[in-house]
């Protein structure tokens, strides 16, 4: 093949203007973590022995206290944000000014984690920390953690509930603060903190909070230090979110379990009636069937169409990583099936099976759905339409469980709950403010970074957004194969270390 | 309404006959019972307390040891049948000889339960009877068991896991001998007893025990103590029992559950998957859609259709007890049904849903299926039916967990695994044997006892019939809403009482 040494393919130039080497404050902060990795460790493994559902009040308030002490030896002051009910999990809050700054950066990270059976965990439990020496998919084994003297690898992996979903990015952003402090390095805006303790739970109580300390949450832009990073390792920034809507939706056979000799297939069976209305849902092809399903949705702007154009094409490679040959959606790739509603059926339970399993008709069928919600769609209106679908399968939507009455007059009865859910959010990519915090991801990464218009996950950006009155980006860390809402949820190591750089260059960023 | 008082109506004719008083035996065998009732009712007591799922070898060997007691103070000769493998549950066999008789009839009943879930039983445990005043669904309460003076009401159940599947016939049956020895009269029938230990796991050594001992089971006719009487109470026999085979589907999503949000409508969800599998087998009217599913089905002989037509029809009764609008079979009547194959969806797991759900795409799904077989049904047959209907659907049918190369190859793979099942069986209802037994309990009857062909439910009947050249009948005594195989099983006393009498009669039949 010819070649013209004269004209530098565009690729090989843009290698050569990403690959030059960090500037000295990056340096700095490299060399102080290289310094500390034992150190930050302890500190990680430390906040990951406590439980944090949001639903254990008690060890949701160690979790608080912990961040709390945390925060403060590094100088921040620091309250807890607490609720009119004191059983609502507090918003740990931070504030930390510099002299001269003119802009206030709120990091929002939530120390609780989800729920989780432990017995699924391999040969670890949720909340006792463990070393691998790489991800177990990958055959990673179990270490010991290392002595002071001992080398940390990159590729070593940290598992445990919240390593990454959401407690690692707590401790990174100590970590950037300390290695400033240490550099004697000046930031440059003023820093907040807002760490939330029931995220995973929905976030229930958090427009209150957000009500009751509009005055104190003030800032020019809310960071979100939650979510992964690209597929391929890329480093990303994302604008804005997906918002969720839960349903859990009940159908009815007899009023108790029947021997399936005696009354099947003349009793009937709602793990059937369950399979038609939830096959009834989508096509083949994974395109959700319920009329007005994907009316509202707001088109993207150039900018993100652009962003979208530029992002990797990582489909393939993610297929054979997930094992399996063929994805849903028509077709269309993960990108841009993010950019529109979706629709998951999270869980089925009916009757036994297994070594549980015996010959039973059983009383009744329970499916749970979660349906994303992109810019335009609102969550009760897409409710609205699940009812309607449902409606037309010859179903009467029942809130609480039927009585008799009910149960003798209705052949199909589906009980529906559903949670309030909140929208979509996306911030203009063009924003000035947006664009210095890309810069200074950008100026910390030897790659070209991927900018989302969205992530495919759920955030409530969309109430910050409406009680702040600021823009809204994200810049996550952890690797995205970290397990994250599942059992064995990890962090890779060297996102860590990649993590404290990029959170101190947005923290002394120009 | 004009009436010829010259010409009794046939159905007054038949009230007239079935209301004579019953005869001496009968009346002897009951007041027998009403001065026993206390003690029969701790014999049953006693024996529910001891835990028998079939895989809990220690129990079982408690249960059977205690059998063999009780059969052993009735003068009943005893052993155990043992497999060759030490595990498996024995059979408990008696044998109790008649000077001068000259039929043999074996009692078939067995020991083991279902497994249960404790937690689910209302406010009492499988293992620890309980008496109340009547059934929890008609507002039965507990009450002590009573003192020696107290009246004992026919309407009280017993409370406890295999009350009426399958030990309450055991209990009726020594009772039965007990009350003819009391009154000094002569069994009329050599009498052999087969207790099994293993039937509610699918009786999967019995084939061997039965050749093992084949010359010991030499009987004229077996009799299946099993089973519940008819739904409005009435006595019941029957000819026959329909086969079985089972089935476990589980399909496959990614090789881990991943986040909704990131991922979800992208990758593949094996719970919509599964649901639109599932809802592929069977249309609207519940009618199976597999193809050939009813093809090998072997009509009813005429006096089959006869008894048939002459079985009450209760099933708005049924209907409106078990809390339904509309069964399923497009309109055929619970007694047609059960003379068809059926298959019945007993489970289905993916995910979580309740307090436990999170919002994940599952990594697999599962359901359970049970199909019930009727004469000229093969059950391996039926299961390739099932197979190449999932075929069909487009998916590859594996045996073990597909590993890596298999998911990335094949968009759609259905683990199946199976088991071995058993026909089903009718004796003609003409034989002379079976006349004789049905004279019996009409004997002790005040209204026209039921005949079914069939029982909707499995027995092992087909291995009997195989083995032992003799025919089976089966003749029921606890009540149908016994809610076997389910949490809450029970039987009532009223029903223990009658099967005293029923039992009896036989034993003492002319």
């Amino acid at each position: 093949m010819k070649s013209s040494p004269a004209v530098l393919p565009t690729r090989l130039l843009t290698i050569l203007v990403l690959s030059l080497p960090l500037n000295v404050a990056a340096q700095s902060i490299r060399a102080y973590r290289q310094a500390n990795e034992h150190k930050i460790l302890q500190e990680l493994v430390s906040l990951l022995t406590i439980p944090n559902v949001a639903a254990d009040r008690a060890n949701i308030q160690r979790n608080a206290d912990k961040i709390m002490e945390m925060l403060r030896q590094r100088g921040v002051e620091t309250r807890l944000l607490e609720h009119v009910r004191p059983e609502v999990p507090p918003v740990v809050f931070g504030e930390l000014k510099s002299p001269g700054a003119k802009e206030t950066i709120m990091f929002y990270c939530h120390y609780d984690g989800q729920p989780t059976d432990s017995s699924k965990w391999t040969d670890t439990k949720p909340w006792e920390p463990v070393l691998r020496t790489n991800a177990i998919e990958a055959g990673g084994t179990i270490i010991p953690f290392p002595g002071s003297s001992e080398k940390i690898s990159g590729e070593w992996r940290v598992y445990a509930r919240s390593s990454s979903d959401d407690k690692s990015p707590i401790v990174v952003l100590c970590t950037a603060l300390d290695a400033h402090r240490a550099n004697k390095v000046p930031l440059t805006a003023n820093l907040k903190f807002f760490f939330e303790g029931e995220e995973e739970a929905g976030s229930p109580h958090l427009a209150d909070i957000l009500r009751r300390y509009k005055d104190l949450l003030k800032a020019d832009i809310w960071i979100t230090a939650d979510g992964p990073v690209h597929q391929n390792g890329q480093k990303l920034v994302f604008f804005g979110c997906r918002g969720i809507v839960s349903a859990e939706i009940t159908v009815y056979g007899s009023n108790r379990a029947l021997h399936s000799g005696h009354y099947g297939n003349w009793a009937p069976n709602p793990a059937m009636w369950l399979s038609k209305l939830i096959a009834s849902m989508k096509d083949e092809t994974g395109k959700v069937l319920i009329p007005g399903f994907y009316d509202d949705v707001e088109p993207l702007r150039q900018t993100e169409n652009e962003a979208l154009a530029e992002s990797p094409d990582y489909d393939r490679t993610l297929m054979k990583e997930l094992g399996f040959a063929q994805s849903e959606g028509g077709g269309k790739s993960l990108n841009e099936l993010i950019n529109l509603p979706s629709l998951n059926v999270s869980g089925l339970s009916s009757g036994y099976v297994g070594s549980q399993s015996r010959t039973l008709v059983p009383a009744t069928a329970t499916a749970r759905i979660d349906m994303r919600l992109v810019k335009g769609n609102d969550p009760q209106r897409q409710v609205e339409r699940l009812k309607e679908h449902i409606r037309k399968q010859g179903y009467i939507i029942v809130s609480t469980d039927p009585d008799r009455e009910t149960r003798v007059k209705y052949p199909l009865i589906a009980k529906m709950t559903t949670s309030d859910g909140y929208k979509a959010y996306r911030t203009p990519m063009n924003l000035p403010i947006a664009q210095k915090i890309v810069g200074a991801v950008q100026s910390v990464s030897s790659e070209k970074i991927v900018r989302m218009p969205t992530l495919g996950g759920s955030g409530p950006l969309s109430l910050f957004a409406e009680f702040n009155d600021a823009p809204q980006i994200g810049v996550p860390i952890v690797n995205y194969d970290n397990n994250q809402h599942s059992e064995n949820e990890n962090v890779r190591i060297q996102n860590l270390w990649d993590g404290i750089e990029i959170y101190a260059a947005i923290m002394a960023m120009k």
